[in-house]
């Protein structure tokens, strides 16, 4: 997968939860962007269901996106003390809190899938692929991405034999892919982190983090990306499985912050009642709390309360145009390039 | 003052406490940046002295940055107590703790010199200033610049009559420039304010925050900015007058953060023993803590001890060079030229 060979140097965000679909993923590759497959939260049929889908829809290349298998179990006294916290949260939605499991996400089994089906990219989350994985999915002709937050994941990630890497500025919507999810010295915003990463590694970089406009993939590209991972940007599209509280919410002035209160883990989302609420109780305890939280944030995406659902979203949501996605993905292609034409003219008049 | 008319789209961050010099502001207008000088932490004399030093030095345009005065005054308890905390630090160092002061570092007299002097560009940080102030500095022939840290400071400081803004993100070293100091709902990193602001108000942005070579000055131009802000890309040059513990640290990996424990309010340094042990315990009482901390901070540096001294530092400061301040401003501005010629070049040859 050679990104400099892509018509549009957008890469969609994988979108784990929802907004992910095979028509979203065909829409922004067939605009000349790289479409992504969340694996994440589906069992490994569904995923070979969403490929077969996928290919039925293109034939532009595409990636699918897995988690990386969780750190230790969780304090079980600290999970237990949050799920008695949220029993109210429950009664609130008329669910039954989930069940904490300590899952991998049916890693094996979607490594099956895309090995089998040879997937164009396989990106990891949440964690560096062993050095072994990464050999199996190159004989099956995959591209391994690896997400990464800073230079010490880039190094560890490029070692393993990583062919490009995904480089996650703290602007990002969704989780954070810290490799290890404990308290974090420094969070990087996303140009410093792409600098200090270019500075480290020689492999090509996806910026992602709070890009929604031309512009913002200009820059990244002037800081030395290849391309740029674009999430919340898409989520307007009607391509997307983004539920009505969440396009609404998306589309509000409503600030966003780093919650584990959904999930166990952090990501960032739109404040909301929920957040607010729990934030400072919930656990480093992921995916159990994702778990215990499903049924109440299902029960509230399907009664349109925005309050009680995790409204993952970039720092630039607002900036999310309702949009078919090609058009989305070639409009932001067109800004970039008019974005750095007019810098150059700029540039070179100076006096 | 035409930003457009730089010859080198750079601008030096005021970097009060030290590093500040009128040879480095006069380095940094020669090479075709726009160099500025810090009132902060300073009497009026020393100001107007430095203004004469530069201006002895240089033709140059410049700018100064002032501090708006600060919020109300702390919870006295909080401020004994934290004192208290740092007597052993004032033991360790054989200085006698600072008496904790909310002043306004002088800031009437100091506008008087840059009315008196009609100083090109008088920025603002802490705050935005009144109507009638901004009034009276344009009167003069100042421009009046304000830092903001997201789009609601942007539309306060554009309704008082503000010329440009430098837009902080999270990236930057040393204070944040919020207008309130109290617990953020998010800080934005630099390419998310920037687009962001670039929505809300139609005025010249300065981008602020971990840009540390020409790679980020194009990319931040190319997300709007009319020039960036560079810091800690400067001080390691010998026009600075950046301690020698501070310089041994920027040249470190050692990671950064916000922290209140030195001066009491937020602000980005290189992470050692002081800010680690009181971090959490540091009240929100600036510039009171300012006071408090400073004999601890000024005999640790005279000691060459970094464990104790504010090492104020963007995200980025591992990429700052050491060299004079020209080359620096002059290498970083045809860095940021060959990284939009060449993304201007790939662009037009995609596919």
């Amino acid at each position: 997968m050679d990104l400099t060979q892509l018509r549009e140097p957008i890469v969609q965000a994988p979108l784990a939860g929802g907004p992910s679909t095979p028509q979203l993923a065909a829409a922004v590759g067939d605009a000349g962007g790289l479409g992504f497959l969340a694996a994440g939260y589906k069992t490994a049929a569904a995923l070979a269901q969403d490929i077969g889908e996928l290919r039925a829809l293109t034939d532009a290349p595409f990636g699918v996106n897995v988690f990386s298998p969780p750190g230790d179990r969780a304090d079980s006294a600290a999970l237990e003390r949050y799920a008695a916290r949220l029993q109210p949260e429950a009664d609130r939605y008329g669910v039954q809190l989930g069940a904490p499991r300590h899952d991998d996400d049916d890693l094996q089994a979607k490594l099956d899938v895309v090995v089998a089906e040879r997937v164009e990219v396989v990106s990891f989350t949440f964690g560096c692929p062993q050095v072994d994985l990464v050999a199996r999915l190159h004989e099956a002709g995959c591209d391994v991405w690896v997400t990464v937050t800073g230079p010490q994941e880039a190094i560890q990630a490029r070692d393993v034999g990583a062919d490009a890497l995904v480089v996650q500025g703290l602007e990002a919507g969704g989780h954070r892919g810290y490799f290890v999810d404990g308290p974090q010295v420094e969070d990087l915003g996303l140009l410093a982190a792409l600098r200090l990463i270019a500075h480290s590694v020689q492999l090509p970089l996806v910026a992602a983090g709070g890009i929604a406009d031309g512009a913002s993939v200009a820059a990244v590209m002037c800081a030395g990306a290849a391309a740029a991972q674009i999430g919340s940007a898409l989520m307007l599209a009607p391509e997307a499985g983004t539920s009505p509280a969440h396009r609404a919410a998306l589309a509000s002035a409503t600030p966003t912050r780093l919650t584990r209160a959904f999930s166990g883990r952090q990501a960032r989302g739109i404040v909301n009642r929920f957040l607010q609420e729990h934030d400072e109780h919930a656990p480093a305890a992921y995916p159990d709390v994702h778990h215990i939280t499903t049924p109440i944030r299902a029960a509230a995406r399907r009664a349109g309360d925005p309050q009680a659902v995790n409204l993952w979203a970039g720092q630039t949501h607002l900036l999310a145009r309702e949009a078919p996605a090609g058009e989305i993905v070639r409009g932001i292609g067109a800004e970039a390039r008019a974005a750095v034409a007019q810098l150059a003219r700029r540039l070179d008049q100076a006096p």
